[in-house]
């Protein structure tokens, strides 16, 4: 229970921001203020399932297969002298990266990495520099200016710091200029919405419904099957049936062990599951794919058959 | 990194709620919505810090000694055929339990409870019994009057679904005859707070001191003590100072681990860390100790020769 609430509470938050991120990559830079190592790691998993690019956390990169993406950090570039040496010096030993250049005045980072660019000549292969502090907007459309009138439009700019789905949203919709986002502590504990409200319960004991008729938390009785019913491609309700009902749509539930084992269906790659994950959002209806608040929730029905069952019990759970 | 930052979100989301709870017991119930198993284990031990009486996590308990108080599941009550079954079954597994009432009806559960302590006569040993949805005002206060008038005013009303600091404190507030709560998701991932905006920054590398001048993110250079001023034995402030400073008040800082390592002061065992916590927030002053926003924060000052030293060290870094 508590695995499948992570994933799902975290899966959900990295899809908003990814969503919100219009293509641009978003790497998991949450490991830090996540609640604890374990759920760390696990986090980057189900970031990855939500759609984000890469993770900062090496060891689910190791584990997991997820790509890592790192920049440099403040201290390397305080543990200098002074910032232009940082610079030079982390060019040498990692020539693709990403340089941070906010650590004491971000448009003068980004002017001594254009000195860098001057310097190193077609040795130059800094992919982007990383803002992380400050007015995100007027600083990425200065920098992107002053990179720009260098002639280093292949230079990305990446930004972080404080970002969650909202944030992004704003940024890009008044035009910031921002080619990846690195997203930490918002994501790492789905902040606005830390906990799902969904709990096991019991439907069935020995071959008989049960349920509970505590004030606000109704369950349904016995085994289910849900089926998904589409219209061009588009998912556009759910019903959920006794497991030996039959409707149209695909059927969702399918089992993944039996007698202690588990089946072929219950082993699925983490590429299937982030693809599959991907695939089924983009069969949402539209307007559930939305940061704010859907005006509708996604249409789900209980069949006669199983309300009519779940009558049944209650009538039996009372009188008994 | 990551794990201070949990320790410290967690001990102080569970203060809060203990605090609301009046010297009610709090009970640990968060580890299927924490945020990873591992998670759960660090939670139940800063929960404890914070001042919670016990926790439902067995493996928290055997690993850190912390006390460890289940209730029976509402699955126990399902698998049986009916209710009162249930309950007389699990008081013989275990006589001194808090029965849980509201699977079906909850003041229809306390009668099947006030029935079983007739049945039992002096073999009934029930210590609680515990209310888990609906109005939790109402019911208790229903509960309270049909154990009282059975004769069982020994029996405790429990409480829990949904709680937090904040609703514990209006029912309280309201006159709920409640004896203790359960607090799981709430308190589990610090809902209203999740995330501490702290971080480990460089601030001397090689003796010198560091710092960065990131927009909103300032550094104090150089290593520092914190000198805790008291008036009454109550806590009245803090100086920030350089390390070889001397103020009055007591230095906060000391050193746990020397050349890889750990010093006598760096081993302190779970019951004193919490003890020592709870003579701390006892020291702090009475308009802090409140659920609702404090009026004004604690003071913190920085002295004169540790700003005059952040001065120098910002010329330094803009001149080099």
């Amino acid at each position: 229970m508590n695995q499948i609430h992570l994933q799902t509470v975290l899966a959900t938050k990295a899809q908003r921001v990814v969503t919100a991120a219009r293509d641009r990559p978003v790497v998991d830079f949450g490991a830090r203020r996540i609640h604890g190592i374990d759920a760390a790691l696990k986090a980057a998993r189900a970031f990855y399932i939500g759609g984000v690019a890469a993770t900062s956390n090496v060891l689910a990169g190791k584990k997991f297969g997820i790509p890592v993406m790192g920049t440099m950090a403040h201290s390397y570039i305080q543990a200098h002298q002074d910032e232009a040496t940082a610079f030079r010096k982390f060019a040498q030993l990692y020539p693709d990266t990403v340089l941070l250049v906010d650590t004491y005045d971000t448009l003068d980072g980004v002017r001594k990495v254009i000195a860098l660019a001057k310097t190193l000549g077609e040795d130059f292969k800094v992919k982007a520099v990383r803002l992380d502090s400050g007015d995100l907007l007027a600083l990425s459309q200065e920098a992107r200016r002053l990179l720009d009138e260098a002639g280093l439009s292949q230079v990305e700019i990446f930004a972080s710091g404080g970002l969650d789905e909202k944030r992004i949203t704003e940024l890009l919709s008044a035009g910031a200029p921002l080619d990846g986002f690195g997203v930490g502590s918002s994501m790492g504990v789905s902040s606005d919405a830390p906990v799902l409200d969904i709990a096991y319960k019991l439907c069935e004991y020995a071959g008989q419904g049960r349920l509970k008729l505590s004030t606000g938390k109704p369950i349904l009785p016995g085994r289910k099957q849900i089926y998904r019913m589409a219209e061009n491609e588009r998912d556009v309700g759910d019903v959920i049936a006794r497991v030996d009902e039959n409707f149209p749509g695909r059927a969702f539930l399918v089992p993944v062990m039996r007698q202690g084992k588990r089946l072929e269906t219950g082993c699925v790659d983490l590429e299937s599951i982030r693809e599959y994950t991907q695939q089924q959002i983009a069969r949402l209806p539209n307007h559930l794919c939305v940061i704010t608040q859907a005006k509708s929730p996604y249409p789900v029905e209980v069949s006669q058959e199983l309300s009519l069952f779940q009558k049944k019990v209650k009538e039996q759970v009372i009188t008994s």
